[in-house]
């Protein structure tokens, strides 16, 4: 748990709020029977959006934890977490 | 506009509502300020999810919309937006 605050958290959540419901749309298309590309592209774009947010959150996790966890002398568990997390992430 | 059936359609959409579902989740992790690494990870949770939505809608075209399309003479339209959607999905 890290309650400290972060630059972008409200941006953030605004972003992930913007692919839910861009998420909603693509399920009604796909419910419409829409075309397959059309889908796709639709589809593109919300893996693109959600990159954008991972970078923002990165961002902010840089800016701001790795200070805090330096300060508070814990910046081995820092690394070792934000590496399992960029494991996940890059693959 | 392309109306015929998908065999994986009720899938897809089912996949994208949990998708949705996680999205949401998500954005209420980020609103109560929960560890970065911990966000990070479930993005890419939802990034794979996307991909694996992709993959089935990408099957459902090939194997239904191309048989589709030769038999109505328009697999040169076809080929050129399933690329244009590839193109933007594989960067």
């Amino acid at each position: 748990m890290d309650s400290h605050v972060h630059t972008h958290q409200k941006q953030v959540v605004n972003r992930l709020a913007r692919i839910e419901g861009h998420t909603r749309a693509v399920k009604q298309m796909v419910a419409e029977g829409r075309d397959c590309p059309e889908v796709l592209l639709q589809i593109a774009a919300i893996r693109k959006a959600l990159d954008n947010t991972a970078k923002l959150i990165l961002k902010d996790h840089l800016e701001h934890c790795l200070v805090h966890a330096v300060n508070e002398g814990e910046h081995e568990e820092f690394m070792g977490k934000l590496q399992a997390a960029l494991n996940h992430y890059i693959r």
